[in-house]
């Protein structure tokens, strides 16, 4: 079962790492980096690369593909050789999934129209400019699309996939591999549970956020 | 305020990927990626390779270090470069941290003598072996000296971590801005929650899963 995880320059990590360790750790997983040509691809903030290990024409017919979000998504919107990949590989994939701002990507290239999908909670709306709609839970299926929230929802995103894929147990035994657990020591992870302040900050510097600007 | 997060041969990814993502949102927050010497440094099953942007020696004085685990940290028990840069560079430190089987790293090195430690829970026992005094917190503080269980509880750590140097404001953004509000499918991810029947399966193959090797 072949997974190709995305890269585009100003990704942003953990989009891409949360489903690469727990899409990897299924039985007979063989994930492969793919970006536009092989080689180093930077994060959002520049002080992360993760290596494409092949160029988007040596993956031809990956059975799951996870699109990644981050600052970088905005220069991944104009139709060109991601879109027409996606588009090309979309027809065999058993899934197509996206983490964060990487919907709006999918949604670009035409695959999400009149489709329930998520994203990061401040561009979720931005999801209705390409026809698709906005849901509110942290990881929407839509038939074989499934899309998750902000960073951090692909880990949810690919567990659920690793149960329906190969069963509760080995789903459980991938959680308990990876010791997934989770004890945040705060429970500011949605808008509905943050503080309000919070959330106006984080409104109010939106395009920071999404773009990566950080201060 | 700079933090190294160190790399080698067989790191499981998202225990780097996941403290990466929250510190790096920090204020001020300043990030290398460090191993022994510069370039691609393969994962534990070989197919996602992280840049280390800096060599050992490029990286005098951080504030924080993040330790990762991962089956190649059997080959990181030995006295050498590694241990001696954490040694020297301990001395200035704000925090000394790991996650997973990073802390078996950091014990070897000497810096754990007499203190309370976690690691994943199939290695936690190891860290008597090198003086420290194994404890069942997911994210266990002991001065500066800061352990993580398994894989993906970098990320509590790192959440915490956030909060105690820059404020609970700032860890709720943070928070808010990966949307970290996990919601796993299963609630097996501690040995005390997880069926029996996964908890005999990863001991019955523990080797295999702190080793890497995946079926």
């Amino acid at each position: 079962m072949q997974i190709a995880i995305v890269l585009f320059d100003r990704f942003t990590a953990l989009d891409a790492v949360g489903p690469y360790e727990m899409l990897g750790r299924m039985s007979g997983a063989d994930v492969v980096t793919v970006a536009e040509a092989r080689g180093p691809v930077r994060n959002d903030v520049g002080s992360l690369a993760v290596v494409a290990d092949a160029a988007l024409d040596e993956v031809g017919r990956p059975d799951i593909v996870v699109v990644p979000g981050g600052p970088g998504q905005s220069e991944q919107m104009a139709d060109g050789p991601l879109h027409e990949w996606l588009r090309a590989v979309d027809e065999h994939t058993r899934w197509t999934t996206s983490v964060c701002t990487g919907s709006l990507v999918l949604a670009a290239a035409g695959l999400l129209r009149g489709r329930r999908a998520t994203s990061h909670w401040l561009a979720r709306e931005q999801l209705r400019a390409h026809g698709a709609e906005p849901a509110g839970e942290r990881v929407v299926f839509d038939g074989k699309y499934v899309t998750a929230a902000g960073v951090s929802a692909g880990i949810d995103m690919s567990l659920t996939l690793v149960g329906r894929l190969q069963g509760d147990a080995r789903g459980q035994a991938v959680q308990l591999a990876t010791e997934y657990d989770p004890q945040p020591p705060y429970d500011a992870g949605a808008p509905e549970k943050a503080p309000a302040e919070i959330v106006r900050l984080l409104r109010s510097r939106s395009r920071f956020v999404l773009e990566g600007v950080r201060d």
